[in-house]
């Protein structure tokens, strides 16, 4: 299992009339929370874009358990727990900062060939550094 | 169950880099597809909130099977297949002008009562229209 | 000068707290004016781009009148009064229903080739279609 | 004249199909560093909101010189130059990490009394603050 945890704050414009943020923008959040959670490993998701292999979401949950508001801090934890292959699945929890549970989620993502469109092996970058963690 | 579809012409604002729709935005369009929903039955969202019951979305699950791009004009079809009790559950599927299916959810919202802050009995104007289909 | 309107509805996940349209927004309403523009001129935004010309905003500015609110139906008008050169500049409009002026604003565009990331004229297509209108 | 400068990643989301930052997201970068800027002078947004004052924007102008990218930080500038009265303007510009400069832009927002709807005078807190530069 790998984890990392990353603090937002909240933006005017993630809020929507009901003073919570929109149930659409925490998909923003998990976004983030996966290119932090490559980086810790020393992995751009950028540079793996630039090499030709992008990463679409084909599967996203989330339970929305109390809202966040405008200008508060979150902390959003997300963690692989399996070893990626094709897929990579992350989960995803954000609290406030009296550490109640906000928001569960999971995104499974899977890697592209974007030459030719299909699904692909994550890139050997990947494979080598999570090896460690999960056999 | 009560079924209706809207068209929605996806916005360049809309796309990400991957030259598909994001991922989050498709939260926007089941929003929309409830709020027509709720209007074919002549019942209006915003009379709703005006009277001071809200509808948090508290689950949602997208599945992606296959991406819409700029400009596409694409297919949102939401049903409701239970009766409406505190919780409304809302079933989505996104198809092309190929008639492909693009994309399949589920969101479940929370009749909130905004003053007691608690979740209430839908309104009488939405158990009475929603009767006849359900029993 | 080639005028165009457009109807748009405004969405729950474009309010903000103030309960009015996010001020960013309209950035996006002005984009959909443009494109439908174009449409009616028989000309896609998106056969441009795949013709290997985009079109970023180079300059935008915008006046807010009075606040646009959810599920209103505003009127967008979207007029170009010079002659398209390197560079395309729209005039906008929003009114509400009660024909009360909401929002004014302006955008330039630049024509860009994709490949040579360089400004370029307009395509063939826009200029013969804009000539009869500006001489 | 105060100054204040803030770092921002820009995300996934904030991209589009042009493979920039759309257009119409540099107001809510806007909308950050003006929050920020009255934070480093002790005031929090949120609690003028919450005092009964709104701030809405009445005009945004933004020029586009060179675009900004996905996952590079942008530094923003924000700066407020006149004495804050009814209405507050801001001076922003962003620069990349070579110190390139990709946007600058203005925004004016207006005090306005929440209950009455009517533009008023800044808190004394704003007006306290800020007198010691403005004379």
């Amino acid at each position: 299992m790998i984890v990392h945890s990353i603090d937002i704050r909240i933006r005017y414009s993630e809020t929507d009339q009901m003073q919570y943020v929109y149930y659409g923008n925490y998909a923003q959040y998990f976004e983030m929370g996966r290119a932090e959670w490559l980086r810790q490993l020393g992995i751009s998701y950028k540079d793996i874009e630039d090499s030709g292999v992008m990463l679409p979401v084909i599967d996203l949950q989330i339970k929305y358990h109390k809202p966040a508001t405008y200008d508060e801090v979150i902390t959003l934890t997300s963690k692989v727990t399996k070893k990626p292959s094709v897929k990579i699945e992350f989960e995803h929890t954000i609290h406030n900062q009296k550490k109640e549970l906000l928001t569960t989620g999971k995104s499974v993502l899977v890697f592209m060939d974007m030459k030719k469109n299909k699904p692909t092996r994550p890139p050997a970058q990947i494979l080598e550094i999570t090896a460690s963690y999960f056999n």
